[in-house]
């Protein structure tokens, strides 16, 4: 019996690693898009995954797509957040900050425990890459949504 | 003196700190694009910076493009590397392996150690962002070029 279960937990162990060493392709859109949940995000929010956490990628990665005038609630990442702007324009700001414009291509970085929020503009849409590192295992703490107030009451500074 | 240097460490203390707590935006292509060393790269590889290893991120993050007939050197990567396609459509193969083709918004994982390829096809080209994992300050090792023949010479299984 206890050779079985050697033989077994072998093959098994075998198995395991010929999984990991095989290059994985995951194809685009394999996993359904969701539509961001309206107490996390205001207006038309699509969350697509990306790849799921592990003891390399250390975070989650998704693409998120803002409609205009649609952003994510307040809230902070326990090991920060990597963003990498993907087409459009929005906007992004932290607590006790100015509103700051990002565009296609700019990557942004979230401290670890920086309340903010980020999104599309008022007038445009904005897409983005979103790498959120885990600790134990939380890659986000949401707080309140970002009014209407808070989003355009603001005029961003002109670079 | 003592006093000095410790009033001192406070100072770079709380700049560190009040830097950390900063939202840093790295503007679009605000580091040069480097071509890609004739000793890595076969063919017309453009390589751009989009952020370094960290204690969060793991690892480097770059957008590389691939002109038609443009691949990698085989390498290996010691701590893994993802993979997201932007733009295009291209071929990865691993030693051993079949050439499999990868089109834009695909993801693929490189597991450790695996000595690999990635580029366009023979006739278009690939852009990717590549998250490169570091693993004692290394995030690749390079091999040989791979030959035309290696690149061209087995067509890939229709999916």
């Amino acid at each position: 019996m206890k050779k079985l279960i050697a033989a077994a937990s072998l093959v098994i162990l075998s198995t395991a690693i010929a999984r990991a060493q095989t290059i994985e392709i995951t194809p685009n859109a394999s996993a359904p898009s969701a539509l961001g949940d309206a107490k996390l995000f205001s207006g038309h929010v699509v969350v697509a995954s990306l790849f799921p956490a592990n003891e390399f990628t250390h975070g989650t990665g998704g693409h998120v797509t803002f409609a205009p005038g649609a952003r994510t609630a307040w809230h902070t990442h326990p090991a920060g957040q990597m963003l990498i702007v993907t087409s459009g324009k929005g906007w992004v700001q932290q607590e006790g900050g100015e509103k700051r414009e990002i565009n296609s291509g700019d990557v942004v970085w979230i401290p670890v425990g920086v309340n903010h929020w980020h999104g599309a503009t008022n007038k445009t849409g904005m897409g983005h890459i979103a790498i959120s590192y885990m600790k134990e295992g939380k890659n986000v703490e949401w707080g309140k949504l970002v009014t209407d107030e808070e989003f355009v009451g603001q005029v961003p500074p002109r670079d």
